[in-house]
């Protein structure tokens, strides 16, 4: 491997677009919303776009060879080795009612496979990373999955109802009323906290690669399982429905029960 | 009035009791859930108490005359000019889900009128504080509720489908499937959310006086309306059931629709 595709350069490259992102995305947080609805019918559009321009010319600078899958600006080189996954405000609506529960998603994708993962969450001032051999840290301190193996000791997470169908709704409500704790809202933050340990269960649907491939990296690393919900590993042409679990024993049950 | 039931003093008491709960409560946050498990069946117990325990002594020394009615140590003095109503952390399942949502909700009642309101949220920093008459403030920057004045037009918050029992929640589904957005999660920050303008209602059900009286005293000092599902004012004895709204309008049209 040439030392341009190390694992601390690439590592390098992911801070420095998190850092980029951050400085658009908190500039809007919480200015009237009004100056937020004028400037185009969907919230955040100006601060989203301007976030990842900005990673894009880090990108466009630093590793012109890679391709790029982002949620404002389209998809470019994606049959590249690298493939650069960005979403630089997920979670508008959180961004837009005031609550710190957004954040700036990376994920690299090497030959397909997801091999760092970031959630970077700008008020909270957390930075969530995980590289594929390195393990999972915040703020450089190292975190781990929770050895949760059952779905009856689990805590599950899911942003909300209304994200479901009415199909995956009925399987989400059969799955979260076996487990001990079932919670709404917490958007990509959830992802975050099941990597700390602190929830073991995150099922969710409708999303988007550019809102699962940056927490897979961060779960994988930090020794959780992460897949949709016939349990394929998750790519760029995944179907948006995702199960992510603290164990493999939690996530194998986790499926069952979705699909019964 | 005396000085020492200034509106001042009376403030100088709230911060000192919300500092204090401050230390016992991220002391234990993000701690192992199995130490919390372990301590006691109700998690955070052990954290909640001291808190509580520690604000009761800020007042057994600072207010020996006045009222309390805490979360975790019950009433003493309810008939007393004033009674200051306690709970150390409320959304303790965001707490032990390592979420940051968790707050300090400390309410004063004077004469049975709530006329001082703190939600104060260790994690994020920010400490909101509402008195009646000197309007609401977040880390002491002014803060107002929105203009919002139709349920179409508002931005809905609630904690949790799981919080309704079956006639309530089809009263809140009612309501909100006509606001421009529904978001569940948030606990009391809701309520700060709603104060500082970036949602527009709040609607709850189930809650104990401890989780209402301080976020009512936050809102109404922003320029909120808070009541109960019949539109009376909150107090000791309420029913559990909270719409809180940025405007007169707003609040009239929403009960109109939960008790249609």
């Amino acid at each position: 491997m040439s030392s341009i595709d190390s694992s601390q350069e690439l590592l390098r490259i992911a801070h420095a677009l998190a850092d980029a992102a951050a400085v658009h995305s908190l500039r809007l947080f919480r200015t009237p919303l009004e100056v937020i609805a004028k400037a185009d019918e969907s919230p955040v559009t100006l601060a989203d776009r301007a976030a990842e321009t900005a990673m894009r010319e880090i990108l466009a600078a630093q590793r012109p060879g890679d391709g790029i899958y982002g949620e404002e600006h389209g998809a470019v080189g994606v049959e590249a080795a690298f493939v650069w996954v960005l979403d630089p405000i997920d979670g508008t609506r959180s961004f837009i009612t005031g609550s710190p529960l957004w954040g700036t998603l990376i994920g690299l994708l090497r030959g397909g496979r997801v091999e760092l993962g970031i959630v970077d969450m700008p008020v909270l001032g957390e930075r969530w990373v995980g590289q594929a051999g390195l393990g999972a840290h915040r703020n450089g301190r190292p975190v781990r999955v929770s050895a949760c193996a059952s779905v009856e000791a689990a805590r599950i997470f899911t942003t909300s109802p209304d994200i479901f169908g009415p199909a995956d709704w009925e399987a989400f409500d059969r799955l979260s009323r076996r487990c001990a704790m079932r919670r709404f809202g917490g958007d990509c933050y959830s992802y975050a906290q099941l990597a700390g340990g602190t929830i073991d269960l995150v099922v969710e649907s409708g999303l988007q690669p550019y809102d699962y491939l940056g927490p897979a990296g961060l779960i994988e690393a930090a020794g959780g399982v992460i897949t949709d919900w016939a349990g394929r590993p998750l790519g760029l042409d995944s179907d948006g429905r995702v199960v992510a679990a603290a164990t493999p024993a939690l996530h194998q049950q986790a499926l069952e029960i979705l699909n019964a």
